[in-house]
């Protein structure tokens, strides 16, 4: 099986993708429990090959693969290095890698649609790691790990999506797993020129999840169990200093916030969350970050059993 | 021992090494196989400096020793960011490497000759895995596995070498290996400003190993057993559009071909071959790249055996 | 436990690091102690981040640690490749990082004081494997190192170090060494515009460790027990050529060392040794890269048992 993208699950899959990645995780508080999970897939080798580098992406895979006892063998920037430099396509690049008889392939591509091109010619699992615009399954995965580990559940919530929502994976995958569980209500906060993209509009009511669009941040943060912030990229913005501020979110600006919500981002950040807030235990980005490496190993673990 | 070149080889050795990759491939096959292969050279490193990259080379290479349970340290572009580009020469950087004390060593340089060089001041084994426009061993060993496993031998075969035979060191080596066993006859296709060395005419002479000039692509594939086709690039080409025609393969082109024909390709390929030519059964560029695996384990292996 | 310079260990601690990394280079020297020490670590991970790369130090932990069978996972261009190009702090790299659950961290930083607060806000064990300017304690470790192997002792020494005393942190961190054992005498050699710093001579005077400044390079290799020779940078001098030749070691120049003195130098080297005094026993600049690895496993081995 391929990874390809996050609609590919439905959420009995997921439950039991994140049962196992709490398994995983619950094994790695114990030298004993470590040295278990690094049995499962000794002898087992993944090879991961970026065409565009992601450090953190890469090294949460390749950590998540030696955990579970796999040689990994990795390349940070095949666009520069491989072949592919030459001219070589992708399916040719994939089946000479096919070849190789790994048992896992990790990629990822600049360019959206490469990965799911590779994967088609591959006899070997693949999983993308972002194709470009594309999609970032392992991505979306981790963040709705995060929420269900910080609300046990993944239905009636009140999820605030804030940023910017017109690029970037994150928000239409979120949406989009949100969008398959009962009874969560949407709400999105932006600037009229980066506002949510109507195709994530239409998935969001034919699947019967409600939603509103608003550019009151202090409202929205107010009534959130979950607030999922995104940077505002200057590059896009008409006006970048007037606008950013109220996107900038500091100790005072959560402070409306419940005492059970959650504050997420999918990092890295820059300016759009003062460190300050890291201290505050609403903040949950870098337990969600941390969270993202046993996602990895338990659909690693997954994508091997299923073959 | 070091392997520099593929002349460094004797027909029985190469033989052997055969043999070891035939096993290779067959423990490959089971997961059984795979463990005892893992436990090989369990404990043992491998220590891969490119000082050009080449991801195909240095995954494969890389992806041979974690299955024989090696661990492997590597570094993708030395040239950049290794103290060569502070001056140190290429036998220091061979004589650090060696004190620290690994099984073996796989370097590739942009420089011909460096990886000997490098070679000659190390106790530990050093494998050539390309040295700028000098050799590479390993392609021209695993060029002839691919031959071999589809042919069942390596002599009585009716070669056609095609395309650029003026540069690139493939064609140097595959004809070598070939004049060492009896009875092969080579048709060299290429145009004038591509046409094969003297160097390599002198010891097919000296070999007794018969061999043709001709320009006619066509006929050519008609005679062939193997058919070893390579890319005319653009950059050494008086008229690029005007001659890359006949040299780019398509299924009308390789109609003329024998049943048990190989096509063969050093890869990557851009146009000099038709995608549309993958499905053919003759077509054995993807299995004779994944055959190099195991061409590459067993000289690991040998070269282990060996101290 | 962090290592961040070598100023945190006393001479207990250093001592029981050099018998550590006595007892795994004894090991090395047979099939079966290398079998013994790749159990030691197995299931544990090491990170290497690199936000400059050095192929030598970095080849050198990794190897390291995966000869303590340890699963390494690496980056060598984190400035470039990782979300520190997007503006990243380094603190929430180190957060990230740290979340991932290895068991080591090595990080070399292109800036003074980078790796100390990525640290700060780490669980897991931090290396540092050199942070611009400032320190690179592993490097002062294996200087001494080397000395200790060579006389047997870090005491009573007459220590020679040349060249561009007032760049680098080598001749900082091992002048600081020898001043925490008794009686060792430094000579440093340099001319004007390259002397070593005040801060250097404060902690020497403060630790009743002798010294004198000369330019006489024959004098001072006459009366050594140890020569520790460095680069003379042709960026920082005033007249390149002029300078540089009574710097530049020769056969000829070392004929006055006492033959129980050794010749060191932290490499790469380009021109201020002639590859001639390679063959010099005294040449002791190969044998000490080579004990390095020897102090990482030993370091390495450390922090884990320390946590």
């Amino acid at each position: 099986m391929h990874i390809l993208t996050a609609e590919q699950f439905n959420t009995s899959q997921i439950e039991k993708i994140f049962r196992r990645a709490d398994y995983l995780r619950g094994q790695s508080a114990t030298l004993a429990g470590r040295k278990k999970v690094y049995k499962l897939h000794e002898g087992r080798q993944l090879c991961s090959i970026f065409f565009q580098p992601s450090t953190r992406t890469r090294l949460s895979f390749e950590i998540a693969a030696t955990k579970l006892g796999m040689g990994v063998i990795s390349t940070e920037n095949a666009r520069e290095h491989s072949s592919s430099a030459k001219g070589e396509t992708i399916e040719d690049t994939a089946k000479i890698l096919d070849g190789y008889d790994v048992d896992l392939i990790v990629m990822r591509h600049y360019e959206a649609g490469a990965v799911a091109r590779a994967a088609a010619v591959c006899k070997t699992p693949v999983i993308n790691a972002g194709d470009g615009t594309g999609e970032h399954p392992t991505q979306a995965l981790l963040d709705a790990y995060a929420i269900k580990q910080a609300h046990g559940r993944l239905t009636k919530l009140n999820v605030v999506i804030g940023g910017d929502l017109s690029h970037g994976r994150t928000v239409r995958s979120l949406s989009w797993l949100l969008s398959k569980y009962p009874k969560n209500h949407i709400v999105f906060v932006s600037i009229p020129e980066l506002r949510v993209g109507s195709d994530v509009k239409k998935f969001l009511k034919a699947s019967g999840t409600t939603f509103e669009e608003t550019s009151d941040v202090k409202a929205a943060l107010a009534g959130a169990d979950v607030v999922y912030w995104t940077r505002l990229q200057a590059e896009y913005l008409k006006d970048p200093k007037a606008v950013s501020k109220g996107f900038s979110l500091n100790e005072k600006s959560i402070d409306v916030m419940k005492k059970t919500a959650i504050l997420m981002h999918p990092l890295p950040r820059v300016d759009e969350i003062a460190p300050a807030v890291d201290a505050d235990p609403r903040a949950a980005y870098f337990r969600q970050a941390a969270g993202g490496l046993y996602v990895r190993m338990a659909l690693i673990d997954t994508v091997i059993q299923n073959g």
